[in-house]
């Protein structure tokens, strides 16, 4: 059976700042073909460019908090999508202060876009809704950083029941009847009979769910609104030897990663946000596989089927 | 003979939107080990990064225009230098709004930088003097673009005289006197003997220069402050069949800038900021090249010694 597309790809695993080998934070969702940026960091517009992603098809973007490394790439994104002739609007999702930066540097640099931009800003207070429709929702929920940060939730919508097309041909149910069906109703057939749900439907795949926490300090209320996700990334910035400076800057080690992960009874968990002083990262996976095995790196051009 | 350092490193060449081969505009200077980094680009502390260049070493950045494809990738190389544990001052010549930009990510970011920001303001009123040591000086100049911009020009001090050891020795000039032979004066030697500076010292090199002219519409004027010098960037954002576009858009055409560098009578012409519409750039030096034929493309990566 064909589902729709739930796929992420990695623009950039580096914490603050960018290595030769990695950008700073930046991921693309699709979702039946809705494109999510999620956070920004300075030159995500080039490696969209470099993974062949359309990013005039982003019509939804999410930035997490105000450090550079998560939004410095979001002027040069936003001007580049007006250059190449966008028309449609946009939307982002943000600490209410980036609006006040962005305006700036328009003023400054004579530009008025042609296109609109929707501002949406994010609170700190338990899951909110930030966007939803037929096939889709997100949600953002408060992190713990040193500055205003949150995460966010990204559900399917449950689909419709499955029918089984062979089984409806001999109970003679209407084509009108069907979306009922879909919906997990009984129907009645043209010949008065009552056809039980249950008879001509199968349960359809459930709702997947990607979470994304970057950046906090380890923070187990946060299982609360990731649990059961089938993918979690969460950010590793540092190794078990700099736990205590990963607490003191409000970051997180690769093992307490993996502990978030057990804790919530997640599918997968993704670590990123790797600290510029790491070269190679097998030692993240050394230490977060014992805590919890379904667990990967995640690298710059990296794809993840959800 | 070894001269002192004379370097110029192409860090973007693309004009207002990157492409997948080229970055938008930086370049660094060295200057006898001076380092100057002229417009930046988003994403130019990873070309920086991608090209060796030591980026703690820059202390001085010349910002020509508010534009973003020439300064997006400021705040997170100042960002990226504090964080990488800079300590030494930095100067930054550039537009005075820039400051205010800076001012306000710093502060919805919630940083203060371990280092000092000395901001200088260019001004639009003829040849201004922004920085000069014992060997170097820079000037920026008026340029004509949509919205306020300069050109920088980058001169070597003139250099002392050559002294000819192997005459000095048989003259019995005192070691206190090369100091007056090498700015040019005659001496008098132990045995009271007038010696001609002509006798004992040779013309040193001429002093090399370099001027930078982006982004600019084709501005004969210009040719007052760029005259002469060994090497000239200019802008060449369009071809001639988009002349009107140049215009319209206040940019140069290849030729245009061609005309510029032959009323200059400059050594060598540095053509850059292609618009993205260009994949391959041959036909920029064959509409150049008749007009001026020291005519060379930049790229990403290019290093020109002047």
């Amino acid at each position: 059976m064909n589902r729709q597309t739930f796929e992420l790809l990695i623009l950039g695993s580096s914490a603050a700042s960018p290595t030769s080998e990695r950008n700073p934070s930046a991921q693309l969702l699709n979702i039946a073909e809705r494109f999510f940026l999620i956070d920004c960091g300075e030159a995500t517009q080039i490696q969209l460019r470099k993974f062949k992603a359309k990013f005039q098809s982003i019509d939804h973007i999410f930035i997490s908090h105000l450090h550079g490394d998560h939004f410095f790439g979001l002027p040069g994104l936003l001007s580049s999508m007006h250059l190449l002739g966008r028309k449609q609007d946009i939307t982002v999702y943000c600490p209410e202060e980036l609006k006040s930066v962005l305006d700036l540097i328009n003023k400054v640099s004579e530009t008025t876009l042609n296109y609109t931009i929707h501002w949406k800003f994010t609170k700190n207070d338990g899951l909110n809704l930030l966007f939803e429709d037929e096939k889709v929702e997100v949600y953002s929920f408060p992190l713990r950083h040193r500055i205003y940060c949150t995460g966010f939730l990204f559900k399917e919508k449950p689909l419709p029941r499955n029918i089984d097309k062979f089984k409806l041909d001999k109970h003679k149910v209407s084509t009108a009847d069907i979306l009922l069906l879909k919906k997990g109703e009984d129907v009645t057939n043209s010949e008065g009979e009552l056809i039980k749900n249950s008879e001509l439907t199968i349960d359809p795949p459930a709702p997947r769910s990607y979470a994304y926490c970057s950046d906090t300090i380890f923070n187990p209320p946060i299982v609360e609104y990731i649990k059961e996700v089938d993918v979690l990334y969460h950010e590793s910035t540092f190794l078990e030897d700099l736990q205590a400076r990963a607490k003191k800057t409000f970051h997180t080690t690769a093992k307490q990663a993996a502990e978030i992960a057990k804790m919530g009874n997640v599918g997968k968990l993704l670590l990123g946000h790797f600290s510029a002083r790491y070269g190679t990262l097998e030692a993240f996976l050394d230490e977060a596989k014992p805590v919890f095995d379904k667990c990967e790196i995640c690298f710059d051009g990296k794809k993840v089927k959800i």
